[in-house]
């Protein structure tokens, strides 16, 4: 079985695991106040050109998305979110939990438009009966989102310009961001991201690191006893050195881009043999995540040697389905799932209507 | 200005004044431990036909809805509601601030139908990222709904019937029952409500009482410790003895149901009168809650000398708008309006392109 | 049974149902934004001397508390009380509901000094850890207290700028205000409280109203945006005007302050029966609560006549009870319970060893 | 500066990130449905001769003890803990923020006794008032202690006891569980506390690994649902296999028990200068965590080459502090501590007055 359902299947990139082995004896301050912290959120301000900004590190995606969230908000306040949102459909109710309703908008693949951002928040600064609705504070994007898909430059200025006018703080989950970054159709980097955003992510642990998560915080308000949230939620490692030492590892050398370009790769030689068959998609992506639209004749077959994940039915005889690549993908696995896939695709040619 | 804009703009029946006052300077044990609410108390289950129910009377609605989700769910549980749903809109997130993320499905009419309930739970059950996922464990349908429709006695069997196979409490909101019960095209009663419900609630502050809702718990597993739950909600009225009596004066002689009949009648007199002029609706309802789609040029007359409530804009010169009706509603205040509705109809007419 | 257990055993003064039945048929908005309210804002706002005050009215004490706390606190912000607060006490967890801590202090005699206010607050500043324990950001304290005791004027400036230099809210609970200010050792009023508190609260339901505690808001950031946390918390009331137009009845010709006084004077003949038995007490009280340490025996005897409320053990043969007068006790009812306890006394003197 | 301020300066045992290595590019699946994950799971179930315990994988103590506690708790009930334990002091308020009190009993030398948990149970059972007060449901302990102290068979089995009568669950916090079970005056072992306990943790973090916690849910109750609560809480580690290697790592060959004997042996070599210069204790402890009091001028030089955490003022002149060992203490490290110690007392003695 050669897994493509996720982008964290196997543990780190060799240069992390050195650097993890050969600190590994030190003594240093927990909760990341050591020295390897402080030199991983150096590195990341110089890549986002911003020396005030607060960087701080997590262990997962959900703890980083809900502690930004309880940090930022009061309790009658909301934050947006595409309906295909994270935090709206995969955190299990993290930032419900605590006390904040997540306003899922339908969303086109899984992006918000500045527009959209704009009319939800008229609705309720217009209404009435406002104090009776939970107040927009904050707007929640994924870049890359859920399926796939990237903001370009234009659409996130668009969005960070919105926000400003309404009043809303605007967090990026940069969860697969080194996929968005390295992207052919992205037009983004770090420093306009930092300029847009209020707070966003960069993502570790589907990029190289055994686990890790970075929050950059840009404004001000949000920095504001920003750690005690993090331990309230169990979200400060003890020996948070772990989280500095990776991302250092990370970033040496521009490793967490060319990793991030790898998997782009090894993506669009699968989408491009998916679309040599003729097959269509959920999604038009461009970063490690493809949705193709496959009968289930064929995933049935394709599932006895690779593993992907289920998206969601198309029609009676037809689902999407989502196939990942990653920094730890082998080029041999791609070209065998492609000739396989190519073999299947042939034999059910003509079972298969769509 | 004469107001239909809602439901609860007077103060309360004068019955239900009369007792307040004769019973005022006895003595009683508080917190509804009083002989009143006990007797209020047994009214409600022989209406219901349940003598093992459990009756807690609240102040007001967001109270009860809040602290009967609260109390039936634990953290990783919602509750699903259609869109239009009062907790999922009006309450501030109310349901969130405990904890519970509110899983809002689009609702025909302002209603749920058994099948969508089905499917939501089902695509729950079947997930492989089930536990990725809030668990759907209470069902939310308001009786009216929000939009003044109800629901048959069949729909109502076939939803509870669902909710049973699935494993699901469902949780009836009849903040407006009297209206519900009291329409000409309803065919259920609080025996069949007590029968499909595991808990569900009759409203007294829009039919009659100056506030008071009884949460009616039918589910033994919802009645234990509840209380404990409603003094943590701040739900637990100190005399709260006026909440029993204010029932005693809806429930005797019928009053209830007499004071819903006469809000109905005003409101389908008043409906008839926009029918006859040719002006459309957003839903057709039945009950006390009227929603004509009227152009902004009669509202604007109309608004002159009567309120109204702001429901959503149709098309560039229409919007759809409510005229409550209620228990308190006079005659005389109802033909005044239809009276001056026609003529500004009348006026209007050339410029109505609807 | 004469019931001396609690301060809210009957109704409302005569005054104050004459207004509700007055007004009863009168059209107003909903939700406290009726002209009756804001002439009790008003009313209130000249008796603090404060015109910028805000003032919003709560059914009642636990939803006056637990809403002010939430609308104040971030996630990571506790509040500090003494141990006999009502919030860490009698509220069933409704502050930790809200995600808060309540840092208990031992109070003497219920009361919280400026120098145990600024220890608590010292012990977490100073402290290494200070990111792993709750942040102190409000101070609660009860005028009078539960055990009936109160702060002098001098006491009560001491505490406000101790928290103004800690930076800390101060939140003073006042719904038996009226029998503190009416207290013949009292030296505060109300506009030394809005000068000294940044919040503080005006309980009618223990002095005279159906129901009502007003909330004043002096410091401007607990202002924003505090209506939306009363309706997420279940604390707006559809019928609003009905806490405005009691609050207008307590506060014309001063009625609040005469009721106050009458459960004082009937507190303290009831106290000087005690003494003069040789009784003595668990906390000296100048208010209408008196907490008399009696033997079981004599206890058993006066509970066939006349209800008390059980406070605490002592030794093995007495405990402290509670006796309470209110607004609406009858001097004659004093008398009678004077009169049968000096019997009751009388007869197990033998018996009774302290 | 060689620090024994606390058990986690440094990185993991050697055999942990071997294992870690060896293991690093397979591919499983993640949140901890893979084999390394049941295998660990299977070693402690044996270890606790319990095959029906269910075991799941935590990175850190705050969010086991927060997750445990939210998915056992309703909306109303609280956890029982001495007031040094880590959940009451040391967690930035992480379960409040769940919703729910801590209820603090002073606890002797840091632990709880079976009559403390019986009173604080009675005194709930028997308030007339129960209903306004939360309700003890779950009660919380640490072994060791936060000051190093250990429970007996028999202190635990009492515990146990009186919890099964009252209905309350008994969860035990192990996160230094390693250096109790190994401590000479222990005689507790997995099986023991796995019979006594609803729940419990036992700790790898301080003992040997770069991460991780282990719950043993014993409780059939409280096996229902968890892992949702865990994906919740942010608990849910994408790569869980790196808990469940860990685990393997520190159960394989007993080295779990070694290190923590090697910790415990380094701590009483402490101990033992320490008492032989004549300086007393906060309490005496058994375990890795030694409590001396020291004057602040003796404090002040052994800063200069040593960290240890700061305790507790205990006069003037002296305080009480923390010098922790571990798994990776040097023997010669501690040596040299000792070493300087006796030089500095030496020098100090004419000044030290305690």
């Amino acid at each position: 079985m050669i897994r493509f359902n996720c982008d964290y299947a196997e543990g780190a990139h060799e240069n992390i695991l050195k650097l993890i082995m050969e600190t590994n004896m030190e003594q240093t301050p927990g909760y990341g106040e050591d020295h390897y912290s402080e030199q991983a959120r150096e590195m990341i301000r110089e890549l986002c050109k911003n020396q005030e900004a607060e960087v701080q590190f997590f262990v997962g995606g959900t703890q980083t998305n809900l502690t930004v969230i309880a940090a930022a908000l009061r309790a009658h306040q909301c934050v947006i979110a595409a309906d295909s949102g994270h935090i709206n459909v995969h955190e299990t109710g993290a930032i419900e939990a605590c006390g904040h309703k997540v306003w899922a908008i339908p969303g086109a693949d899984g992006k918000l438009t500045a527009k959209q951002i704009w009319d939800a928040w008229e609705s309720h600064a217009v209404n009435e009966s406002y104090e009776h609705m939970v107040q927009p504070k904050m707007v929640y994007i994924s870049n890359p989102t859920e399926v796939g898909t990237i903001y370009s430059k234009n659409e996130l200025e668009e969005i960070s310009k919105t926000c400003k006018e309404c009043g809303m703080y605007l967090f990026l989950d940069g969860a697969r961001l080194a996929y968005g970054l390295t992207s052919k159709e992205n037009d983004l980097d770090l420093e306009t991201i930092a300029q847009c955003c209020d707070v966003f992510s960069i993502g570790g642990t589907k990029t190289g690191a055994l686990f890790g998560e970075a929050a950059v915080i840009i404004n001000d308000i949000l920095k504001e006893d920003f750690r005690y949230i993090m331990k309230q939620k169990g979200a400060m490692l003890a020996k948070g050195r772990l989280l500095g030492i990776q991302f250092i590892g990370l970033f040496k050398n521009d490793l967490y881009f060319q990793l991030g370009d790898h998997a782009n790769q090894m993506a669009q030689k699968l989408k491009k043999a998916f679309q040599k068959a003729g097959c269509s998609f959920l999604v038009d992506s461009s970063t490690n995540q493809q949705f193709p639209i496959l009968s289930d004749q064929i995933l049935k077959e394709l599932g006895k040697d690779y593993s992907y994940c289920y998206q969601e039915r198309i029609d009676e005889e037809h689902s999407a389905v989502r196939f990942c690549t990653s920094w730890a993908t082998k080029e041999e696995d791609v070209d065998q799932l492609i000739e396989d896939f190519e073999k299947i695709w042939e034999k059910c040619k003509s079972a298969d209507k769509r």
